[in-house]
């Protein structure tokens, strides 16, 4: 069948017609052979690594291959992905040397998040896997417990199985993706797409790190990734650190090539070259520890050179960033064929590449030998641990990738002025969004390297100007667009605004996104996964506090202008609503001045991810600052300037939620006041809407008469109703 | 400020370092100088649309202006985007040209959504308004009407404000953006990103078709305009017509750069030919004619170049399409300078120029000025049809931009195979995506132009692999992966996933999206952009039906595997079922029989959006392809063989909705007639989640004795509950 996914190793990236001067694009590199001791070691680690995640997709018992493996050895269901494990090992062993060798401060961000036994292998191997989970210690029963209990009822694939783990205690060792409980971790390693622009947003006011990030063929086919390679153009090297992008060439998806594994270096380099990059292809497998330490090099030397002429006052404008193409054979090192069929270099190897071997002879045998080819006695010592040459290049703890604590305690407060000195009279009519955008402008300018602003196009449609006063828009690309120290990003992707607030706020400083209603939609399912990240993160014992993640809300169907029908879609507020309480809080403040100190509340908030809906255009304040503060923090309360009752048993109740559903609430409140003067009408607005949750609607439904008291388990200080008064 | 939004108009676009060989990738052409007549031609259409785009967005009255303009001539609410109208009727301009010059088959996908007052104007021009809304005639009245309403009470921007619309046909000719009643349209205006991928699911399988799609800078920042450049790599020269793509630069968003106005043509020739593009730079503003004729000449050429040797079985291997770079001012013709700022050239333009036209005396003179400079009394006849010069280079009616038929009367229904002899045998365990998988290679077969299957990454995953029996996967980058004729395209990226089956299904075809449940609700706001097309589509009395647009959703919250907490987001069905009856259906068919009848009604029904959500794991086969079939007709039915009631009273009813929720309904009605057989249990399905739409859940819940009935107006032949028996 013409067409049919080729059945060859490595199948070849066919030549294109570009033409040959394009060669002259890529960087070569006069290269330093290492020495006979660093290969040897990173080999070893790499060998180390492999054995161990190999082993964690099959293996039950005899994790050490003491004796030849019987089918008893097998786990009795085969899960995990080993393609992408061999690249992800390789990076993390040069990774360790040259953060060893050259003192580096380094993430790790893995596309590939499918890569999990790889990564907690190598977690393993340095020892940070034991720094967090006592039960996997650099020693027999731990390297067992590694082992055996991958994607088993034993461990930790705790959505997969009913049977109770072993351990209360949060534990991702044997858990199929890179998650919160990973050790390093700062990406949610389930749906692809977002792990440069986290990456970009972690060193963003980080001026001494490099996160490298690793980036899948697969993935690099998603829109999110596709515009991320533009984010280079939103890092001031002055202020912030940098990126080493690594996208890593195996050439195959589950069942399919990879648009970028049919690409030829020719067409990879002019690509990137025309992003913005310079690009070093990786790809001598002969000896790919001197290619690609080499190339690590050279990329750290790039960004220093570009670091350092940005902090002596001297930057280069378009500077241009290193990045790596790394062509490695999917599964390498794996079984190289089966029953007649090509693996390693294959879709074969993307999963489990031996997937009947509990039953099938051939397969045992072929896992047998694959697993013996690392040579495991040379790897570990007789207590389980691993031999002193691999230590060699591991750094020490606090440099170690699984370690850092930019990915699990970093969180320092933010210095926020008083929200009062911002209020709106009460009466006047304003706008939320002009009062708040002037609270936030002082905000940044008390906190210079710790809040952001990421929006989409419409910030100043979103009255949110005074944002700008003493800052300017973070765009980096040329002279005319260079604000150093510049506090807001605004680029047309609301994907890459909402991977750059995840990762400037996991690594501990604070983020705003406010956005039209509709637009907040198109990343709900980022949101969504940014939310399961948290929640195993506070499942842990060792993550620490990070503020919540905010977005503000405009433009709503409440009141659209011209732009009408083609930009109505309340979903988002559905998809925040659709998590727990314990993660998420919505608030729908009525007026500027309860915007105000619900933004104050929000930048102070841990946690949590926060969505404010409000209005930009100008509507009436009701509450002074005092009433707006006592309103938010009950979350609900009666409003008896508006209400016609004896405070005891109102005939009617009329709830107000949002800005313009609340005054549709007053004026209708005027109107029976006029037209049945003798009904005790009772005027409540709703301010923070998950107060509803613990009084549930179905009371709510049946005891009308009932007003709303605030049981919710927040931290106000009060859990009654409060009454706002008229003055 | 230093980086404060520069106020210069055309800033332009610093120097890269880039070296100086890449200037050689630029395709430099041999111009020929248009002929007089032409460029008279086209300078005047420009003129008389710019002016009619102008007065749309600020004349109530005079708007021929026939005197001096006062306040009163201007409405009270300016409404509507300037900037980017010049740059699309420009491309309008040159299409009419070149199509009819050619006689070419084209359609033109407009990005910038925002620029509905070009291409209305464009319309009206053409004589394609009129075809559709009678009130809109080439005449003074038809010119008055378009001009005044435009984003007033009196015409319809029909979601902005409350009084009723002149006309009750449906009507776009008021509204801010390009949606279905704009005729020639098929893409909706609102949310950016998505034009170039739907342009590319337009020509697949329309050989003769070209599409050329404009993409805004601020478009092309978007994470899924940016891997939709790839979209080459999927189309077949021979079997497909081509897209030539216009990224058109005009370097401002709302109130800042673009990435792209950003970029030097080093810079972006070479970024567009890494993705696989000839790249053409049109940016003589001295001669835009001859340099955007002579350009598109070439584009067609080249296209005409690369199908020719496909069709002729000498296959360019990486045929390098061609694009062009149209850099162009921001509302280019408009007012120059305003109070000291900038306008044209500058984010000033982007939507109301002259924002106080009418309380403002200078901005009214400003309006007057440039209102003039198009020379309205050289362009329009007496009778307020425009002057013949401009008719010289409008098409024929059938190639009319605005009255291509692709674009809304093009359905052709699938021969579709009888069902039932792909059904499983009833009691076995069946996967149903295997079950389907071998009707749909069969509807393949019967149909090979006419339905494609779009998905991600999981086609192998969700056991579809049956629809490969006959076909290959259509992915076109070199002669490993080169089926022709191949009817799926598997892309991982949900965004062009999307994109391409909303152009294929609206251009007349039928096209099916299967995924893993959590990465539909990455598309979940495009899915509602398309329905809101379908309902507006559906309001206008000229569009004919298409196909519905199907979706299939596996490896639920129900039954995960290792995959499990990353991979869970039940949200797509949420964001289905939010949509009225009249635009959704959601299908929980309980097996493979009832999947299998479910795909083949889906795939005669029309105009929906379908979802069907299963199991690609085997369970259990509940009934005979004659139960299915009866039980699907009435969406819900009781199951009397797994029921012990009397079909009258029963005790409890027992509901199951979808697959593994029924196995479990089935298992605990057989422990309660195990251990109380007294009790009269009734078991009932229910496989169309939208019968329930009618008899409310309230009732439901009050009235637990009563069955279903499904009393929905669907296209059932029956309305009562169907009860399958036990055989």
């Amino acid at each position: 069948m013409p067409g049919e996914v080729i059945d060859r190793p490595n199948p070849p990236a066919q030549p294109s017609h570009l033409p040959d001067l394009l060669d002259q694009l890529h960087v070569q590199l006069q290269q330093t052979a290492l020495d006979q001791d660093a290969c040897d070691a990173l080999f070893k680690f790499r060998r180390a690594a492999s054995y161990i995640a190999a082993a964690m997709i099959f293996l039950q018992d005899n994790v050490m291959l003491k004796r030849d493996l019987t089918p008893a050895d097998i786990k009795p269901r085969l899960l995990g992905h080993w393609g992408t494990c061999p690249g992800l090992i390789l990076v993390y062993s040069h990774l360790n040397y040259i953060i060893k060798k050259y003192d580096l401060d380094m993430l790790y961000v893995v596309g590939p998040g499918h890569g999990a036994p790889g990564i907690l292998a190598s977690l393993w191997i340095e020892g940070s896997l034991e720094k967090f989970y006592p039960h996997y210690g650099r020693n027999v029963d731990g390297l067992r417990n590694l082992v055996s209990r991958f994607s088993t009822s034993a461990g930790l694939p705790r959505f997969v199985i009913a049977s109770p783990p072993l351990e209360t205690e949060a534990d991702s060792s044997t858990y199929s993706h890179i998650n919160a409980e990973t050790p390093g971790a700062i990406h949610e390693g389930g749906e692809l797409g977002y792990a440069l622009a986290v990456s970009f947003g972690a060193v963003m006011d980080n001026p001494d790190l490099i996160v490298t990030c690793v980036v899948g063929d697969g993935e690099a086919e998603t829109g999110p990734t596709a515009t991320a390679w533009h984010a280079i153009k939103y890092i001031d090297p002055a202020e912030s650190g940098a990126v080493l992008p690594i996208l890593h060439v195996n050439g195959f998806k589950i069942s399919e090539r990879t648009i970028f594994g049919c690409m030829d270096n020719k067409e990879l380099v002019c690509l990137f070259t025309g992003y913005g990059y310079q690009v070093r292809v990786v790809e001598d497998l002969h000896d790919i520890d001197t290619d690609l330490h080499n190339s690590m090099l050279w990329a750290i030397s790039e960004i220093r050179r570009i670091q350092k002429a940005a902090r002596s006052g001297q930057p280069i404008m378009k500077p241009r960033w290193p990045m790596l193409v790394m062509r490695t054979p999917k599964g390498w090192s794996g079984p190289k064929q089966l029953h007649g069929q090509y693996i390693e270099g294959s879709f074969h190897s993307h999963q489990v590449p031996l997937p009947n071997a509990k039953t099938d002879g051939e397969e045992l045998l072929a896992l047998q030998k694959w697993l013996s080819s690392y040579r495991p006695g040379e790897l570990f010592t007789a207590a389980g641990d691993v031999v002193d040459d691999i230590k060699s290049i591991i750094p020490s703890d606090n440099k170690k990738l699984g370690q850092r604590p930019e990915s699990y305690k970093n969180y320092t407060a933010l210095d926020l002025p008083d929200w009062r000195q911002f209020c709106a009279e009460k009466g006047e009519q304003q706008s939320a969004m002009k009062t708040i955008g002037k609270f936030i402008d002082r905000v940044m300018v008390q906190n210079p390297h710790s809040l952001r602003l990421f929006s989409p196009d419409e910030l100043e449609s979103n009255k949110l100007s005074d944002v700008l006063e003493h800052t300017g828009r973070n765009f980096q690309w040329d002279e005319f667009s260079n604000a150093r120290g510049g506090r807001v990003i605004e680029v047309l992707s609301e994907h890459l605004c909402q991977g750059f607030i995840q990762g400037y706020t996991l690594t501990g400083r604070v983020g705003i996104f406010p956005s039209y209603e509709s637009f907040l939609g198109i990343v709900h399912t980022m949101m969504v996964q940014y939310a399961k990240l948290m929640k195993m993160a506070k499942e842990t014992s060792w993550h620490h506090d990070v503020s919540s993640i905010n977005y503000i809300e405009t433009s709503t169907w409440a009141r659209q202008e011209h732009n009408g029908f083609s930009h109505q879609n309340p979903s988002f507020i559905g998809a925040v609503l659709n998590l727990k309480p314990e993660a998420a809080r919505v608030y729908l403040p009525p007026d500027a001045n309860t915007f105000l100190t619900t933004v104050h509340h929000c930048l102070k908030s841990k946690n949590y991810v926060n969505l404010m809906v409000g209005s930009k255009q100008p509507t009436p304040v009701y509450l002074s600052p005092s009433q707006a503060e006592r309103h938010c923090r009950a979350g609900a309360s009666v409003w008896n300037f508006c209400s016609t009752e004896d405070g005891i048993r109102p005939d009617v109740v009329l709830v107000g939620i949002g800005v313009e559903v609340m005054f549709e609430v007053i004026y209708a409140a005027a109107i029976l006041r006029k037209r049945c003067p003798e009904l005790r009408v009772r005027v409540i607005n709703v301010t923070d809407l998950l107060v509803l949750g613990t009084e549930a609607p179905i009371r709510m439904r049946s005891e009308t008469r009932r007003s709303i008291t605030c049981s919710h388990p927040t931290d106000r200080s009060t859990s009654t109703t409060m009454v706002i008064q008229a003055n």
